[in-house]
């Protein structure tokens, strides 16, 4: 990006980066990131990260959502990148916002496609392994990210009923503070 | 831009712009729009354009998320910069998909803020006059974005009452494929 300098372009009021040589200017705006809680059996799906950030915790299937891609389409992919799982969606669960770096999560409520066949899931590219969880066998002290527990807390409270509002940060945590790495994630029963 | 080169980085499966420099990926995903659908005496609050997309038709305040702010705080703030409203939010209305243009909008139902002196409005540089406008008096063939009729939509259906779920684009167009410029939107009871 050595021909990109810093400045506030003519009818806006923020700085950007702008191309020197031909104006193009480079927005840089918060990412969605788009992910699924799969339940199967009372239990959920989860993945053990291959790749840093937090390589060797856990987390729910999610990332990036592409260029013309819808919310859906986004989660599932992930999905299937990351677990190997063909998936329905029946909603928001949860949106957060992680504005420490740039991010809203949006997190679905899904279980397996019906015509999936078993194996259901598998390790994908970016997991070392994949598999299903109980609440309680949840190992909250290996959750890879904050907003993991969140969704998962939003399930628990939705249970297989309808869906309600999404959930969104909670209280103490409004603008989505990532807690010091390697702390473990406190499980969302504990604060209430 | 000059300095960039389209290719697929190492360890990802899309093509990216790279910098042909120093290696430097700008990575171009899907914005967040955000916006509010605020509410006094029954009546909704409307901006019509000063600028480009859809000069002179009537929106609701919305913008792009920038860094380091939260959805909440990202929807106050283009109602202050296009309607110069002060306004407290009480939840989302609706998620909507535009993947064709690589949007999200994420949009609130919201009030004017309890201390707000009058009037509690005014047009912003943005809008070239703002209005409260009952259900009956919206001018549907004059409004410059379908999201913005989804939204009031989705005002319609909870009232004043608790939200639900969110509402998600309308299932005869998932992706959200905007009709052809200058085309009169469809009021929402008018898919029922």
């Amino acid at each position: 990006m050595s021909g990109f300098v810093r400045r506030i372009p003519e009818g806006d009021h923020r700085e950007r980066m702008v191309c020197a040589d031909c104006g193009y200017v480079a927005y840089d705006n918060p990412k969605v990131v788009v992910g699924a809680v799969v339940i199967a059996d009372e239990a959920v799906l989860l993945c053990r990260r291959a790749i840093e950030p937090r390589q060797g915790f856990w987390t729910l299937p999610a990332g990036y959502l592409e260029l013309g891609e819808t919310l859906e389409e986004g989660a599932a992919r992930e999905t299937w990148e990351e677990a190997r799982a063909r998936i329905e969606l029946d909603g928001i669960l949860g949106i957060f916002s992680i504005s420490r770096i740039g991010q809203v999560h949006i997190m679905f409520r899904a279980r397996f496609s019906a015509d999936a066949s078993p194996p259901r899931f598998a390790a994908g590219a970016e997991s070392l392994e994949v598999g299903l969880f109980t609440w309680n066998e949840i190992p909250w002290n290996r959750i890879a990210f904050p907003s993991s527990c969140w969704a998962l807390d939003a399930w628990r409270r939705s249970g297989s009923g309808p869906l309600g509002a999404p959930a969104g940060n909670p209280p103490e945590d409004a603008r989505g503070t990532r807690p010091p790495k390697g702390s473990p994630m406190a499980p969302p029963m504990a604060r209430e």
